[in-house]
């Protein structure tokens, strides 16, 4: 079978597809060709696959060689984030909106030509969730709260999410779109995301470097590791319509935590030092974004399809560890990891 | 102040200016002018108004003009109906997807510029709503339902509700959604939307022909007539955001009635002989269409802006009366009505 990653050079499109490469496999079937669509090349380790292609460029100007190409999956994970689209609305519709819906007809020109519909993976995020003044917000979410974006990267994931819902309705794919929490522990670079932090409070203190916190300790988020987002996307994908119940969006499995957990689980695994380089510095404008996030999530509906979140998160900051020393970065990236 | 009325030469449209000029103010201001842009000519009643001025043409075609005008207030109301758009896919993505994108963004572009945001109410749908596997639909939705429409028409409608939020909260525009019920009985033929009949049941009777019923008398279905509608949309553009209680869409009032409540109304104010000119013969496109649709609607936020529906049926039916004859439209409209 032929796969699409759209995001496919990004954090979890890289490891989704180093996943799916070792798998071998996608829903009984074997991976013959796996497309790695994104603004940059995709990762050398990945190019060196022989199944591996690599597409380089605006998904936006990716999508009308798309129209004449079969795909049998495909897995939609590039997107403006939500620091970018509070900052650039026009790039945030762009981005998310505008590429999404060149997609979606892409594929429905095949379909119309007589193509089997194509599955498709969408990954929303649970930031469709926020407090709006004619709706409370829960604790938790659910997969059927309402959702009442408080950021445009949430209102386009929402769009989408919908959209989506529509053509599959209509036989044009087989689309299924999983919210995503917060994946963490991101390794690399802080980047765009009102939600970056939640990674750099982890990593800069283990590569021995202070990391600022820009909200209170108190803040709850609901996170998960990569390794169960993408067992979570793969299973959104290999799932039959009669298990997913339904065309509306589900949650990942979501562990709810607060930042002030993070850092206790940070200090046990790695010591007190570690935990010391991080400072909070209030930033009024990511701590707004983030207070428009809900502050944990539940996932019955994954649950049913036998995702569950961590245990702990501990876990996660030892699965972030374990991944530097396998990636040969323990040098650098674990430099401030204490001996313990 | 300069008002914009899209789907301006529409049955709702033409209602709404005939209002509007007849109150000469909204939200307290005088109106100097009223711009109706629909793809056919405004009525000529209304074109004899000074105030009026009539845009003829696809509204995707006039937006790039209204980049350079600024406009306090809009009622967007141009839209596929829901027939066409499951008919015409395209159709209805380009009428009321990226219709309403142009518009958004045209007025998006003066507020960039330094106009104040415009007001804008959109004539969103109850075709939001509908049954979903992992949602079961409540047999009266309320404001906060959450929407999982089963048509493209109530997914465009629910799309444009989250991108007219979100202008909103950015500050491009003051934009209020609000959910129209089935509006009966509308005059003249039958249109493309599978509630059509909902109409035509009523009209056609009174007008001395037969009418077929694409669904089961035991079908319930919220409507509500033209002149509620109307007070509605008004009333929805007067409030003040505090009054309409977020960004999210509301419900205009809704009177939940049977189709058979619906012609013992029509008997009991027009005589056996015009109910017995409907007919029942199934449709199942109308017929699955309209079952993925609620079988009645709550108002809460409505009422508290003092939004009521009407207190029976034969009301519905009285108005229409009343409506033909004073339009000189008896001789034909009602030339079924049995002389009581």
């Amino acid at each position: 079978m032929k796969i699409l990653i759209t995001g496919g050079a990004g954090f979890v499109g890289s490891r989704l597809a180093q996943r799916l490469l070792e798998r071998g496999t996608l829903a009984g079937r074997r991976i013959e060709t796996l497309v790695l669509a994104d603004q940059a090349a995709a990762q050398p380790a990945l190019l060196a696959d022989a199944r591996v292609q690599s597409r380089v460029g605006p998904l936006l100007d990716q999508c009308a060689a798309l129209r004449v190409e079969d795909f049998d999956g495909v897995f939609h994970l590039a997107s403006a984030v939500s620091g970018e689209c509070e900052t650039d609305f026009e790039l945030g519709l762009r981005s998310n909106l505008d590429s999404t819906r060149a997609l979606l007809d892409a594929l429905r020109t095949r379909t119309e030509q007589g193509a089997p519909p194509a599955r498709l993976v969408f990954s929303s995020s649970v930031a469709v969730f926020g407090p709006d003044p004619s709706v409370p917000l829960p604790a938790r979410v659910a997969d059927d709260t309402l959702p009442t974006p408080q950021t445009s990267y949430g209102t386009h994931k929402l769009v989408c999410e919908h959209l989506i819902a529509d053509y599959t309705r209509k036989g044009y794919l087989d689309g299924r779109s999983a919210r995503l929490m917060t994946v963490t522990v991101r390794p690399g670079r802080p980047n765009g995301a009102a939600s970056s932090f939640f990674s750099g409070i982890i990593r800069e203190p283990l590569a021995g470097l202070e990391a600022i916190c820009p909200v209170s300790p108190e803040v709850s988020h609901p996170v998960s590791s990569p390794a169960r987002t993408i067992d979570g996307l793969i299973a959104v994908f290999e799932a039959s319509r009669e298990a997913l119940g339904g065309r509306t969006a589900l949650n990942l499995p979501a562990l709810n935590v607060r930042v002030s957990e993070m850092l206790d689980a940070l200090e046990a695994v790695a010591g007190r030092a570690v935990r010391e380089r991080v400072r909070f510095v209030r930033d009024e404008r990511i701590a707004g974004i983030v207070a428009g996030w809900p502050g944990g999530a539940t996932g019955a509906r994954a649950a049913r399809l036998g995702l569950q979140p961590e245990a702990n998160f501990a876990d996660i900051v030892q699965q972030y560890i374990a991944d530097c020393r396998s990636a040969g970065q323990a040098e650098t990236a674990l430099r401030g990891l204490e001996t313990r």
